[in-house]
This record gives structure tokens, sequence and C-alpha cells, in this order.
């Protein structure tokens, strides 16, 4: 691990929300996002995150003292450019995470300049925080694969080639957007196995997936893999992700190419990235099960063994209508933990998707697949949840679920937590389930 | 059909070599691409070919008179804007093909102004014609499915979902390259069935396939699908497309969730975009197989019956590098016709893409699916001309290939040809083999 003074557990800022113990963006987070006042017609700018503030960064680009390197930084940011950043080397990018928490920590002679430079979370609208080339989904999730795998294909969950290869696919990258967006249930051909033949109807079996997202730092010429070596600094940081999915469309169209409109139709991701930077504290061992076949050489290093993992509790919420009606709060559904429940590490999947020499780029969003854990109650879908449709789950105020109703509002949560260090969140990533069109 | 002047047969251009009987790019066909001069530092311009040379759009539109809305549109294309373009109304976009048409017909008073503008196509280089957001590859061609289904599922060659749904993936936008690019050969996971263990190595079972790629013109909502009665409005224009395609990453990699690296190294597409306009007068009948269950209502139109097809005939030509060496030219390896071995329409491809409300946004790329003819010699694929490998075929010169070699050249052909309608040209699709990356 790499840690240094901006993951002092103890160290405060003069923004007084930061301090909170559940603060799910204290002094020690600093994740990126891009926004814009809401109602206001301007141009989005990106900001940084503390405490129930945004550090505006056209503002405070322009009123703090900053070195050089980092000015230049913070200008590109100033005109919504996250992707240059992304871009930027990683001691680059440290240099400006420095500049940022030292600016922002209580004592700092800038907290006058900067003071004036803080826009409340409560009144911007948050945008997709970088122009996302190409988004590619995985599905390093062992437990979900094999649960899925079971109602799939009963009599060969997982595939011989699940533990050599990080499985992944592309996904649809136009239809991606960010916390608090609204999902109109798709149609789809469904085909219910007893049928003669297909019909388009409305998704009677629609379904959220709890993932993490990682953003690519620096890509790779076409041609030239991404040893594990380097890996690391090739990301940038990580999001929360709601691969929602349509599961009676996918039933019928996913063979022989994979997933398509069953999941095109909407991705949610949080809008705030917590950079590879934040999470350092949080890196764990990613043990590869010692009675699994070790993995190929090219997905193999020591460092990948001794901390390739993050650990990040995960959540997923729901608030039903009729609960929402009732002034009910949202229930939490489940738990998990991605350090335990993923099969491959980040640096795997960014490694193994460049070794054939595709061109990975800056901004570029490789999604997890569903993180749900080893127990049956830890399940990151309904799909899971409710055995495939079988068995309704019934919420605290009676109602049922097996699949996600018209009205329903999904929020994930995540927060990294381990040792002493400060416990940092992800935000939210919620999105409410509109009626079908009408035909 | 919708014929006007433009479509004359016999309408003859100032520009010499767009006169010649088997020129690609005649007065009636004004494709549009990107380029640069070979060497110069310059951005990239919007231009149109025309015979042996470009009208650079950039020149253009300040040395020629226009009518104001196609100033307008001209002015954006000669900064490289290709998309915006493309989002242009129908009208619009007609409008400006009138207007270079007659520009560039024989007789022309601005012969004189324009004759300035003009660029040989010997010393520019091309580059992808638009920002493709988005890359969706489908598997129109029913033909390559079944012999492709024979060979990865003996039993269960052509899925029973195939004569309903419009089968389609999501590919990579960041490895698309146009014409004369080079393509290394990848590396990948491969595991022959014999063997116990998949081992990283380059693929020996390299492949190409034969496509065609259609640009989206204006996009629409996400959640508002495109009715097929105004799918037409929403298609730009044509290119070549090759899907190289590694058919040992493919075949260990593709089950759950389909092809991902074995496909992602490398697309190569024709970098002019044939217009829908130009395509006009070959638009032929879409006869949907009588014995075959009818489209379902939100895939099924007049129209599309009457004249959702498109009579245009495709060709492979191959190179090694023995023969370069040789000077021998290229030999042709197959032809086929789009009109006769797509199962689904661009039209029906468009439709279905946006069928449960996914965003297709102007400048994206639908591929067709490999076009195969139903005889074995029309393969568009090696996979398919030699049976899986198992019939090597051989060349002119006695070499023999299953599959590519390092060296070899693949070139891709197609032209427009229907009744007395001028025949058009796409240009050239070609791609060269590198040898694997050094270990």
């Amino acid at each position: 691990m790499n840690l240094d003074h901006t993951h002092d557990p103890a160290a405060q800022s003069w923004v007084e929300s930061a301090n909170a113990a559940d603060a799910d963006f204290p002094l020690q987070n600093l994740p990126y996002g891009l926004f814009r006042r809401a109602g206001h017609n301007e141009s989005l700018r990106a900001g940084v995150a503390i405490g129930e503030f945004i550090l505006d960064l056209k503002l405070a680009a322009a009123a703090g003292r900053w070195d050089t390197p980092v000015r230049v930084q913070l200008q590109a940011l100033a005109n919504g450019d996250m992707n240059g950043f992304m871009a930027a080397p990683p001691a680059t990018r440290r240099a400006v995470r420095h500049a940022l928490f030292d600016a922002l920590a209580a004592g700092s002679s800038q907290q006058a300049a900067l003071q004036a430079c803080l826009v409340a979370q409560s009144v911007v609208e948050m945008a997709v925080p970088c122009r996302i080339g190409d988004y590619t989904d995985f599905y390093t999730g062992i437990h979900h694969a094999t649960t899925v795998g079971k109602l799939f294909r009963p009599d060969n969950p997982l595939l011989p080639n699940y533990k050599w290869v990080p499985i992944g696919y592309h996904g649809r990258s136009s239809s991606i957007g960010v916390d608090g967006m609204d999902v109109r249930r798709p149609w789809g051909q469904l085909k219910p196995p007893q049928a003669e033949v297909p019909a388009l109807a409305p998704s009677q079996r629609l379904d959220y997936e709890l993932e993490l997202g990682v953003f690519v730092a620096s890509g790779n010429p076409l041609g030239e893999p991404i040893p594990m070596a380097r890996a690391d600094e090739h990301l940038f940081g990580v999001c929360l992700l709601n691969d929602w999915s349509a599961r009676d469309v996918q039933a019928w169209e996913y063979q022989p190419l994979g997933p398509f409109l069953a999941k095109n139709f909407a991705t949610t991701i949080s809008p705030w990235i917590v950079t590879m930077e934040a999470l350092e504290p949080f890196r764990c061992a990613f043990a590869h099960p010692a009675e699994d076949p070790a993995p190929l050489p090219y997905l193999d290093s020591e460092k990948n063994r001794a901390e390739g993992g993050y650990a990040i509790e995960l959540e997923v919420w729901l608030q039903t209508a009729t609960m929402r009606a009732a002034g009910e709060p949202a229930v939490r559904l489940m738990r998990s933990n991605f350090g335990s429940s993923a099969y491959w590490t980040l640096a795997q999947m960014l490694t193994h998707h460049a070794s054939n020499g595709c061109n990975l780029q800056p901004g570029d969003l490789l999604g997890t697949g569903t993180q749900s854990g080893a127990a049956a109650e830890e399940s990151g879908s309904l799909l899971e949840l409710s055995d495939g449709g079988k068995r309704p789950l019934t919420l605290p105020n009676a109602e049922a679920r097996t699949f996600l109703q018209d009205g329903d509002t999904v929020t994930l949560k995540a927060f990294a937590q381990r040792g002493d260090a400060r416990r940092i969140g992800f935000g939210a990533c919620s999105g409410t389930i509109l009626a079908a069109r009408q035909a």
C-alpha cells in the first residue's frame, strides 16, 4: 500500500459537514464529478465532493493558490475535461489530490479564498462524469455466476472457462446515466417456455444488478497489452453501477452472442468517481482459492495476490411507490463485500481486456458484474433473491416482490472500510422504474 | 423508390475520372469521408469522393456558390463535424447531395471555382469518418449463422430465436480503423479440445468477416423506440466492414456472454460512407421466406417487404506476402450479394435496436454480420470456406490457407448494381496481418 498524509484517519476539513462520522465524502475521499447548477443553462464543470458541498474547480482554479502543474490540471478540469485529467500520469493525479487535500484541510490558509468556491450538493444536477468511449461489463461475481448459471443452465451452472477467463462483454455507452435517473420499463420479445411463439410486450421480469465500475486512466495503443505490473497506473477510480436487466428478454435473446436489448435500455452509475488513491487504504489480499487452477501467468502477480482486492461494502435499498406514499423509508435488501465476492480483481479485468492488444482509452468504463455474497441473502439481484421469481420477497409493509414494479426506486450504496482507515462512501446510485411506454 | 435527377444513369461529371465505366465514385455516388493530406499535420476535414479525387469541403464551402441551408451544412462539414451533418433532417441531407451533384455535373458554372478544391485520393490519409459512439454488430447472414452454428454446435446450428430476433451484440468502438490498417495478430487464451488447460498464445485461427456497416443518422431519445415506418430516415449511409475474428479465442471465451477479445482487437471499415440517397436505385424486394414465421408486427412493414433490401455485390480478395513479393495481384476468394444473404434488413436492425428504448445517436455504427451466400464458395469467412479449418484452400500460386497468415492482405469490395442504374462502388476495405507481438 502506498499511504501518505492524505490517508491520515484523524485529518479534518474546514468544511464541517465532511467531519461527520457517517459522511460519505470526508477529506480523505475527494471524489471527482461533473455538475451544473440545477436549472441553470450552464456547461458542465468538474468538482470535488467534500461533505455536503462541492468544491467548484472552475472557481477554485482561479481563486486558489496552486503550483503550476496542479493549476494546469485544475484549469482543464474547470472546462469539464475530465478525460484529459484521467489521462495524466499517476504522479500528477496524486499531486492534484495532495493540493486539494491540503487546501481543504482544517487550518489551511486557503480557506477564505475557497469558501466562496463551495456549492451545496443539494442545488446541483450531476452528469455522467466523463466521456465514456467504450463500456465493458465483466462477470467477476462467482456466486452470482453460479446461481444465475443454475437458473439458465441447470446442468451446467459454472461454465468450464469461468475460472480461467475473466468473462466480459461490451455494453452500451449511450444509455448510461447517473443517480436519480428514471428507467422506463422496456418492451422486448418475450417467449415464456410454454409459449409457442414470442410476442413483443413490456418486460415482466425487470431487475437490477449491483456492480462497481472502474474508469480507465491512461490508455494503451492498439496492439500493445498492459501487463499486470502496470495495471494499477491505468486505473483512475471507482463508482457504483446498476446494470438494469430484463430477465425475460435476456433468456430469449442471449444465445449465441450474449445479452443485448435485455441490458442496453439503461445503466445507472453513481456520479462521483472515488479515486484509486483514495481507495489505497482499503486494499486487501486477493486469495485465489487454493483448490482452483492458478491464474495464467499474464493474470498473476505478487502484488495482485497481496493487495489486489478492495474492501468495499455494497448495499441495495428499495423504496416502493406505496412506501413512498406512506412516507416510509427505503429498506435494505442485501449487503455484500466486493473483497470476497469477486473472483477477478480490477487489475486482472484491465490486463485481460488489453491482453489481445485492444486499446483502452481514458474514461472507458469497466463494470465488475454483479457482486453477490456466498449466502442467498447476500444476492445482488432480484433474480437471485427470488430464486428465479419462484419465491417472492416480503417487504416490511407486507408488499411482495419477485421482480421490480413500476414506481420502485432502487438505490445502490457502497463504502470502503478497513482497519483504522477513515471510512469513505460512494454516494448514491438510484433509479426509479417508470411504466412501460403505451403501445 | 425515391429517384430524382441525381440518379440519372447518363449524368456525367466535369471530373473526367468519375465517368469511367468502372469508377467506384461516379457523379451518382458522392460518398462522404474524413481525410487529411498525407504527412501534413492538419486537422481532419470532410470530403466527397468523385472519380479519383476528393472535393475538399473546407475549400469548396468557401469557393463555391451555395444556398444558405447548404452552406451551413458545408461549413460544419468543413470543420470535420460529420456527426452534426448526420443528425440533419433527411431533406437537408438530400439538399446537400443535390447541390454537390449539380456543382460537379458536366457543364456546371461552378467548375472553375471548384476545380481548385479537388485533392487526389492518392495523396491523402483517410480516417474513421465520424465519431462512433457505439458500435453494434448484428448477425443477419443466415447462411453464415447456419454454417458457423454447425461448427460450434453440431446438434443445434440455427438457434430457435434466429428467425424471430435480429440477433446482435455490442462491439468495440475504439479499435475501429479504416482501409489500409495493419492488424497485429492477437494473443489470447487458447484451449484446443484435446488440451487439459488453456494457454496464452498468438491466435492460430485468425479470420476475416465480410460485412456491411450502416451509420445512424439522427438518433432517438432514451426510452422512445423508432417504428419501422420511420426507420429509413434514421439511416445515413453504408460502408464495408471487416470484423476480424480469432476463432480459437472465440471458441473458448464466448459462453455465456458472447464474443469479446476474439473480435475487439480490430475492426476495419471502408472510409467512404455511401449515402442512403445514393443507394436508392438499388433497393429491392425483401421477401421473407414463406415457410418461415412472419416477422413480428414491430419488424414488419409493406415498404420493407417491397424494397427493404439493397442489391449490393460483395467480394473478398486476398494477397499473400508471397504473392506481393512476386508481383502477383490479389485473388478473389468469393462473391455474395447482400440482397440475398441477409435475413433482416437495415431498417429491421435499426428498429429492433431501438425497440426497447435504447437511444441511438448520430454516427453509431451497425454491422450486418457476415454476408455469406447459400453456396459454400460464397462464404464470407475462412472458417466457412475451409470448413472449420479442415479443408485448406489452394491459391493460384499453390499456397494453402485455412486461416490467415502473417503478411496476408484481405480486401473487401462492394458495388451496388441493379437494372439500368449507374453502378456505384464502395472503395476498398483492406487490412494486413502483422506478426504477433513478441512475448
